[in-house]
This record gives C-alpha cells, sequence and structure tokens, in this order.
C-alpha cells in the first residue's frame, strides 16, 4: 500500500533519525527538516498530501515549532500536530493548535506513535 | 455560594448582553468587555481569578478574539475558552488555542452553556 | 438571535409535547412529528436547515427511529441524533448511527439536553 | 415522566439544599443524606433504583465521600458519581472511583448539572 | 499468553494478507474471509469468541462491509469494528455502527493498530 | 533518548516476562515486582521517576492491584495506571483509581501499549 505522508521538524540530528525510523517503522511516508525555514518550506511543497506533522518546539533560529504547526494548519485543516518538548507545557496552552498533541522528552515511541495515529483516526472519524 | 467569574468579549451589544444573562442564569459572575482591548484590559485585572473566557472572533478594531485568548492563557494557563464565530471555523484549527471550543451563530444558548461547563469541569478533574 | 432547528420525532402526544418544551426552553427552533412518515417527510423539506434530531426508537407504524436517524444522515451527514427508548439498548449498538446518543426513560430533562448540545458541539469542533 | 434518582449527600444544610433545587431543577428526583451514615443507609435503601450520587467529599464524623461512592459503586455498578470539594483534588486521583467528575466549590450551577448527566449519558451509551 | 480473536474481511488478496500480518504482529488470532458471504459465515461460527472486525467497505458481490458489521454486532454487542474505505465518509455517518472506527487507504499499519486497540479498550472499561 | 520508567507488578513469572519485554521493545525503562510487597517497595524508591504502573490485580498474598495503584497515585499524582485482570470488571469501578484503564486477560500486547500510551498522553496534554 501507499503511506501516509509525515512532516518532521527536528533540529537535534540524532533525535531527527530516532524519530524517523520510528515513524516508518509504524508505516508512514517521512520527510525531515533540520530546521523552522525548512520546515515551512516543506509544507509549501507538500501541503495537498501532507498527513501529519511532528515538530520539536525549540527548532533554532527562525520560525519555531508553534510558527510552523500554525503554517500547517493554514495550509492544510486537518493535518495532525505533535510537539516534542523538553520544556514544561505552560506554552503549549498559549500557542499551541487545536486538537493537537504535547509529548515530553524522554518520551517512549510508542508514545509518539499513538499520539499521531490517535489523532488522524480521530480525523478521519469526523470529516463527514 | 460565591460564584465562577467569566468574561464575555462581544462587540454587539444585544448578543454580549444575551450571552451575559444566559451565563448568569447558569451560575456564573460575570465581566464583559465590549472589544479586544477592553477584553485585554479585562483580564490583566482578573486573571487571578478568572475561570473561563467567552469570546466572538471578530471585536471590531485592535486586538480579535484569537489575540485574546492566547493573551488570557498566557496569564491563566487553565482558563476554559469558548469561541463564537458567524464564519467558516478554517481559522479556529490554525488560531485557536488547544482545549478550547468553537460554537457558530446562530447557537442555542444551551450550546454554549454546556461548552464552557464541559471545559471546566475537564480542567478540573485533570488538575492531578 | 436565530435558533438552530431540530426535529423531534415521537408517537406519545405527551411526551412529544414535553420534549419540545425542554428544547425550546434550551433555546432550539423545534419541529415536531407523530410519526416515523411524518418525520420522514419533515426531514426532506427542512434538510439543509437541520441541525439535530431526537427521536424515539418506536415510532408506531412505518419507519422506526432507526430508519428515521438514517435517512437524516443521508441528506445531512453532519446531524447530531438523540434516540429515546424505554427498551435495552442492544439494539443501538448494530442499528444506530456513528456518534449519535442512546438515553433511556425515564430520563431527567437536562439529560436530553446535554445530550444533543454535546454532540452539536462536537460536531462543529471537528469540521475543520 | 418518571425521574431518575439521585442521591445527594452533604453536610452544610444550605448547600444541601442549594443542589437539592439544582438537581430537582434539571428533572432529578432527589434523596437527601446529612452525614455518611445516612447516606450509606440511603444506598442501601435505594441503590435498586439509584442512578446518581453527588457527594460532598468531606461529610463531618463517620463515612467521607470516598467512602460513601466506593460503597454506591460495589451495590450499583453503573451509578454516575460526582464528587465536590473546597479542596486541592491530589486526594481524588488516589481516592476517587473510576468514571467520575470532581468539581470545586465555588461552582456554578450548570457545571454540576453538565457534570452529572455526561456521566449518566456516557453510562448509558456504552451498556451495549 | 491465548489471543483475542479478531475476523478481516477484504476482497483485495494482498491487502488481507498485509493486515493479517499487522494483527498477528501486534498479538491477535487472525481470521480471514474474502468476500461478504464468507465473513458471515466466520461471524456466526466465531460470534462466542469474536473481539474485533475488521472490514472494507467494498467486499464484491453480497453483503458489503456496513452489512457485515451490523451482522456482527447483532450476534456480539461489544465487537470492536473498523471499516477501511477507499471512497468519502459520508456513507459512514449514516450506514456505520456507533462506536466504530473508520480508516481511510492509505493508511499506516500503526493507525489500523490503534483504531483496533482504542476501541477493545474503550469497551473493556466501560462494561462495569 | 533516556526512556520513560514503568513498573510491573505480576506475581505469575512467565506474563511478568512477557510484559517487560513488551514494554521494553515499545522503549520504556521497566522494573518488576513479583509480589504487591516488592511492589509498593519499588514506588517508594522510584516514585519520583515513576511515570506508569502495569499491576495484575491479584498478586498473591499482601497488597493487591488496587492498593498497590492506589500508593502511586498517592505519590506521583499523575502516574498512568493499567490493572490486568482474568476477572469480571465489577470490582473495578468500585476499587480502580480514576483515569485509570482495565484490561482482561487474555489481550493482544499491542492493547497493552495503547492504554498505557494513550493515559500517558492524556496526562501531557493536560498538565497545564
Amino acid at each position: 500500500m501507499e503511506r501516509p505522508l509525515v512532516l518532521v521538524a527536528e533540529d537535534q540530528p540524532l533525535i531527527l533519525l530516532e524519530v524517523e525510523e520510528v515513524l516508518v517503522g509504524a508505516g508512514f511516508e517521512v520527510e525531515t527538516a533540520a530546521d523552522g525555514q525548512s520546515a515551512m518550506s516543506a509544507i509549501a511543497r507538500h501541503h495537498s498530501q501532507l498527513r501529519g506533522l511532528v515538530t520539536d518546539v525549540r527548532l533554532g533560529q527562525g520560525p519555531n515549532g508553534w510558527d510552523v504547526a500554525r503554517h500547517a494548519r493554514e495550509l492544510t485543516p486537518m493535518v495532525a500536530v505533535v510537539y516534542m518538548t523538553g520544556d514544561s507545557d505552560y506554552e503549549w496552552v498559549a500557542y499551541g493548535v487545536p486538537n493537537s498533541q504535547l509529548i515530553h522528552k524522554p518520551f517512549a515511541h510508542a508514545q509518539l506513535i499513538t499520539a499521531l495515529t490517535s489523532l488522524l483516526n480521530q480525523a478521519e472519524n469526523t470529516e463527514g
């Protein structure tokens, strides 16, 4: 079968690689972006196929994870959004998008898969 | 009993009055704001008591409902947020805050009460 | 404000009247149907404005509540559906529609309001 | 219509009266108990008709709200449980029963109604 | 440990095989059916052990996925139901069963696992 | 990445081993306890790092699974709790903790992973 497309935005190369492997193993096709600007470009290129976004909140210079997710939702309103963070989640309640999920580092890879697939399944049953 | 405090931000006076009456009848104490700037000030004054925010998305000149809700969550992370709108909700998925509710005009007043009280009750059971 | 339209289908006149009063008091505009055939006609006439359906499972001769709800969803995919019943709900899991609510008689009128408004609010936040 | 039975346990007479009025106004039949021991007896007498329990966590001498709810669930496994408290809810996560709701004083009476009716409706749709 | 039994109904042999492998890998025992009539027979034979049904909506000649799921729920009221489809989901809101999940092709295999296991876990916590 | 810590309490050695393997494969760090008393001690030692508890309801002599989970929540209010049982779940509704999950033996290992990760993700999004 074809595979649904997910974009991963993360500025730490080892975590980016690990998340990519986990998502490929779960049956997704994965695009990666190493900073916020690359993530913005990838969204512009792939938005019509994009099903999910997994993004670190901190992405170095340029747009952060809150910006990237907002832009993804502007172009793809139903895209599933999972934020990864090492910080407190006080910011998420103010800067996150609706129907998104925040997971804290360190997390088990199964937490990431359940977060992403639950949001995707929820979106499918309510497109009505 | 004392009553939990809710701020209503709405630039149409008749709707503001109607929403205030509905919320008072449901057992809330209500503050009102007729535009975005007044809403911002009311949040600054009352944020330590604020339990809920009911805001129109369009608020005339100045900050809109998306701005007001984001500011409320910055000062009061657990505040319940209900947006009222007459437009499409494509904007909500990009500009709304997490764990908020959008209701379309025209709505039954019981929809507003259920939206606000469900969010309040959900917040209480997860403060852990 | 204008009011959202709900159709009530119930073959017991006293219960029909009581449900109508409860819904009007909650801020809805209400159409009524005293049997399944009238409900089918009302759906055909009003489907473009219809926001909710409250139906008894048993409706005397002709279409029953399961049929009526299925027809409403064919014409209005996002319509909120609440079934009322005096029987076991083993039938609901096989004959009900997705994202519907079953409430047993006797129920408190606030149960009906919460069932209907929760489904309406849930639909609004996921139209994306 | 007949009305579903709810037991209210609360040792402050004014709050007991207020909660009783709110529940009767929402369409429930209400039994009251002014302390934990009376609540235990009322559960023993009424458990076959009991649909909901609204209990203060502190009930003076004798059994507290945690004990009362546990006993209600032993005799009536599907009973809806709402706890009222003026304290922190750190205790609820350890001593509350599953699928229950905690609401903090001061609360709007509509919060209580939504808490109770949501739990009742949820129970009905999953008895399958 | 013993394994819970899931029936997969799918008329495309390669997809049937892939779904079977995914479910076996997740810890399920799997029965397969290549058309609607075989699925009906398998349900009749296994309904007392059946925990889940994963079915394509289109099954060639004979009963379709909507019919198969309705029949499964008649014999096994708590069975978890996941529909797979390549079409729009307008039909699901009218013809699906309550508490079911629709997933669109192409889906990641982890979406299928999360859909099925979430429904199974939800059923377990509400048998009360 | 570091891995989140989960405690497994189970008095049947083969099931304990199987559950441990499943959780390690899903990305968790696992501590094990073969009876209720050991589980109590492990909670006392690890409560500041503990993210999840997976416990059999029956644990031989000493504290049972209901006791162990209550103690874990006293020390770690946000800990995710999954109970495993071979019995009816009538006891869970009276003796389980809020926001916990009960799964029946036999279960697919993916059910356990989804139960645990859903609870963990839910906790993260509501710490606000």
